[in-house]
């Protein structure tokens, strides 16, 4: 073993036993016969899916530490020969080099045998991780493992509450902490780099030993790459340069709420004025149903058959360039699923667009109650297909958005185009969706005009998905599926490139007796004017939920928050605009400006919205006061002008005044201080 | 390599790529490249225990296949040395022999640092494998893994039942379908062959492979034994040879039902001359609390201070010789851990005979809402001690016998006399126990003459333990933990020595809402007239469960089969020392005696009773009539005298008389035929 070697910003350096790569002055990786850096194996998976929730297990037939390390230096890369003993030939080799300011470690194996890999990489006790994509019960991954294979989040996601029980033994759906429709193999660590894996196999990150993360993975990656940062800042503008950035979202988005209703043209027109007149301040509406429903067990669920429902919406046509003419947008919905009963299905299976089984005829998928095809991505025809589908029959009908839904249910068992395997296709599936409606706009020449957003992601949504959206969250105040999870789901997906992000506000799933307050929608609307984007959700079982001109009282409520929402537009465009050209995310952990504050880092129910807000929402029921923690600087409570200094307070919080203040020294001080008199 | 060794009924034959291990012609390990039969490796156990419930998980570290083998042969051995590559020192030896008539195989290694083994034996895909202790959910017990760890066995026992998902949310309780107090690292092969592992580790039996099973141990066990045999009958025999077995039941047994009843001498007297009135044969009283009783949330616990309450039983001295004068034996409790209140605990405290925590004090287990000590059985002193309490407090004061409890709670942090590790000790205590207790009998010239009876079990427990019972319950007609459940419990530990078993007639666990229904006592004590033992409890909460004296019809009912019990007992008593003396179980699955019948394998919810009786238990709720299997035979319905020659039968099965059918060419046909006239 050579020792001292130095490359640039990198070196590796002999330590007792083995050695260790520093990058930047950081160590990235370490090796020693004690704590192997790698692990090879083979493992056996069992996977079951049921619409969308994966039962995932594996039989690990091998697990074998690379105890041998030949370290050897070209020009410009160090490469390390591991084997499993010191007089037998490598079973793998890394080549490790600095590339475009990166650490890249690439893994090279001549064994096809083997389709596990496990990399530890160094950890202190004391250190935070952060990411592997949208986390809805942690935004600190530490002391957890976090398998990564989106999928359905789950209903109630806490195995010891009652509705995930209940999930769990009707429906297979309860889902668990780490359940979420986006996963992505990327953390960031309170040291200030990131690590990204070039994989879409299921992986599974555990992060509960204190000296090292292992890093899980059912495939030899292509490669790993590390970058360092000064900043967390400057880490999240090398993230998003790395992955790509979200554009800067329509300017009319800002115009106030958007209102998901459905029910048809007439019921739409009627639910617009109402809110006209209560003075609510209406970017859009948001008809998922625009192209038909059905109704199952589950609720109302849509058509699927992505064209405009005459029968539903009469004169739609008509309506959407007259709503526009009044600054009111209409938005539809549209899923990479066509049901069985529609044309476009036809039509498909005609081309042979649809995935298949193997039988060799279309692979049916089970939504619950309907059956659809799944249009296959891998074929570039299709793919151009769906996108004519969503450029004539969405984007030239008139639609300015849409919810992209789905994307995280490609069972593992079809067949498809391109002949990959589908368990290596499931995790990629997110972003080619993402693509397809990206391109659409962009071919269409609407981008930055029309905008979509999506639940699922993986790697690659960054550069294709124009807005997130939290996915179908229960509508209680539980922290697992409730409306507090929605902020660690912010602040991670934030970390790793995907800054605008904002949740149904009421939330969405209505089952096994859950039903939405009036209060719940409330609490939800005030710190929907706190997102980038508010928008309402009438849920699955919208009689089982309040919705939000069930009365006057909650009518006059949104009407407020929208106003709010509309008064601070101003400054929320100047942080999109920041996301779009650095990659800083809008809603931000508090550490990001506050490292020094050992505190921020373990919150995750607040956020700094931008550089001088911060939000920290009531989401918990039955609460008048709620208590907050400031890290050390000037602030003032938006509402009451009280000004603190920093630490944990405790402040007035009822219905309509969630608890937000701004820095006193802010440039936007003036604006902030006019927000009490909406 | 070589071939062909034939070392009298053992030999090793070479195949592609490895060998073969041939016992009496059976192959009972078979090595190659592509399916090793030896893995080695390190994994780091985190193990947590709340009131004898632990949750278990293991990092596996390592997981290393031994593929190379290097056979050599000594005069009566064959030695194997295994090793990762072709060109290293082996790492792991195996001597193989025959060994009074069994096939040896013991484990060497000099590696240290080793604490994981995993041992594959050739499997076929349509075998099935039964025991592994007393296995309440499932008697086949392939297609399933088995952790092996004494433990309670779960209040539920599945995930998909309400009691289960409440036991586990408020007290980490609800268990799984492998959870037991007595398991055991033995199996029986339906190709005729038991294999049986030396080891008290931690220790896992995976059959879900159709080609192998797979034996996980976290150590490197002593040895493995093997015995082969032409039947099962001959097989039971030879495992009771390696293992002991359980004497004869004392003859007052026979004489009727043991009357579970609390509340002191009064209550008891009374109960008694209620249960005479009614014509029921009384083989005695069974009362727990005899030693004192306190109220806990739980229900009502025992006082655990082991000598008679004189306060709860005034003259109960002279009371006990009374009784036994009209034929009815007085039993009463005890169980391995000393309450901190009571001066038992003091004087073994002072004398050092309680296990220790870190801090060198007294380890306190938490019994719920009370604490006790452990009498450290591995110091041979306070060994000695606690037969002397049963000595003198049992069985001097006048006792014929005792529950047993418990012995499945070593905690896993104590620090014991003899130095050795408690998670090596968790599995031993349950025999530990037994034999404190055996030890006293025999030592008392008592045995054959008082029974005790215990739940806990583990290897050792065939020869010490003088009868088992099925342990704890729920009061319901559950498959995982309800009246069935102890069907294949029976099943299974008498599949591996331990062939007397019985069960609390009615259940036991009334919790979260569930309440005994004289449904189910009844039909409890339907079945429990067909088993060796009848023996009543009022359960933990006895206000909220059904009570054999609650009403005449139901005392009638126990008195008419507690009646049919003492009937049948000429028989009874026939089997029972057939088991004395052959092992041979007294409940038995079908395939013993009907080896050609396939159906007969997956049968566990009925059994043969000896050789000539069929029971086939009412185990579901509002029954009239029932389903059972006949192996092709010549069979009487006892209670109709109507015939049958085989195969799927529906009869009629109210309460009182459940499905019970007669040999037609028995010996016991006069006997049996007289039954229906009770």
């Amino acid at each position: 073993m050579q020792s001292g070697l130095k490359l640039s910003k990198l070196m590796i350096q002999s330590i007792e036993d083995g050695f260790e790569v520093i990058f930047n002055e950081k160590v990235l990786l370490r090796h020693t016969l004690e704590s192997p850096m790698l692990f090879i194996g083979r493992g056996q998976d069992s996977m079951d899916m049921y619409r969308g929730n994966f039962e995932i297990k594996d039989y690990v037939i091998e697990r074998s530490p690379l105890l041998y390390a030949d370290i050897s230096q070209q020009e410009h890369e160090i490469t390390v020969a591991f084997s499993k003993f010191s007089n037998i030939d490598p079973v793998m080799t890394l080549q490790i080099k600095e590339e475009d300011g990166r650490l890249s470690v690439e893994y090279h194996t001549n064994d096809e045998s083997i389709n596990r890999m496990w990399l530890r990489t160094p950890a202190d006790p004391d250190e935070k991780v952060y990411g592997c994509g949208e986390q809805l019960s942690h935004f600190n991954l530490r002391g957890k493992n976090f398998p990564l294979w989106t999928s359905e989040p789950g209903v109630g996601r806490n195995k010891k509450t009652y509705v995930t029980w209940q999930a769990d033994v009707l429906d297979k759906a309860g889902g668990d902490y780490y359940h979420t429709n986006f996963p992505q193999p990327t953390f960031v660590s309170s040291k200030k780099y990131y690590c990204h894996t070039d994989t879409t196999a299921y992986a599974d990150f555990d992060f509960r030993n204190p000296h090292f993360h292992e890093l899980q993975f059912w495939e030899i990656p292509k490669k790993t790459l590390f970058e360092t940062a000064d900043s967390f800042l400057e880490l999240t503008g090398k993230i998003t340069n790395l992955l790509g950035r979200q554009p800067e979202l329509p300017d009319w988005i800002y115009n106030g709420v958007i209102l998901g209703i459905q029910g048809g043209t007439e019921i739409t027109e009627s639910k617009i004025n109402k809110a006209l007149e209560k003075g609510m301040a209406i970017a859009g509406v948001w008809c998922q149903d625009w192209q038909g429903k059905r109704i199952t067990s589950f609720g109302k669920r849509l058509m699927w058959n992505w064209k405009w429902n005459e029968k539903e919406y009469p004169g739609l046509d008509k309506k959407i360039p007259e709503w526009k003419k009044k600054e009111i947008r209409f938005l539809g919905y549209i899923n990479p699923y066509v049901a069985i009963e529609g044309d476009l299905f036809k039509e498909a299976e005609e081309k042979g667009y649809l995935a298949l089984n193997h039988q060799g005829t279309t692979y049916l998928v089970d939504f619950g109650e309907f059956y659809c095809g799944v249009v296959d991505f891998t074929n570039e025809d299709a793919f151009i297909w769906y996108k004519e589908v969503i450029k004539e029959n969405l984007i030239q009908f008139g639609l300015d958005g849409w919810m992209a839904d789905f994307g995280e249910y490609l069972p593992i068992d079809v067949v498809l185009s391109n002949g990959a395997d589908p368990k290596k296709m499931h995790n990629a599936w997110p972003a080619l969706w993402a693509k397809v409606n990206y391109e659409a706009l962009v071919e269409s020449g609407k981008l930055g005009e029309i905008l979509f957003f999506m639940r699922a992601g993986y790697t690659g949504i960054q550069k294709y998905c124009t807005m997130l959206w939290g996915g179908d969250q229960s509508v209680d105040f539980s922290l697992d599926d409730g409306l507090a999870s929605v902020i660690p789901a912010a602040l991670s997906s934030g970390m790793i490139g995907c800054g605008l992000h904002h949740s149904d506000i009421g939330g969405y799933t209505s089952l096994h007796g859950n039903k939405r307050s009036k209060e719940l929608l409330m609490r939800w609307a005030d710190m929907g004017a706190f997102t980038p984007m508010m928008r309402t959700h009438e849920g699955n079982r919208p009689a089982d939920c309040f919705q939000y001109d069930d009365d006057n009282e909650s009518l006059e409520h949104l009407a407020r928050m929208s106003n709010v929402y509309t008064a601070l537009s101003p400054y929320t465009k100047s942080l999109v605009k920041e996301n779009a050209k650095h990659g800083i995310p809008v809603q931000r952990p508090l550490f990001m400006h506050y490292e020094q504050d050992e505190k921020a880092y373990d919150i995750q129910y607040q956020y700094l919205y931008g550089r001088d807000l911060l939000v920290a929402p009531v989401h918990q029921e039955n609460q008048t006061d709620w208590e907050v923690y400031l890290p050390e600087d000037e602030w003032v409570h938006i509402w009451s002008g009280e000004e603190f200094k920093g630490g944990t307070v405790t402040i007035s919080a009822p219905i309509g005044y969630p608890p937000v203040f701004y820095r006193k020294s802010s440039k936007w001080k003036e604006l902030f201080s006019q927000i009490s008199s909406i």
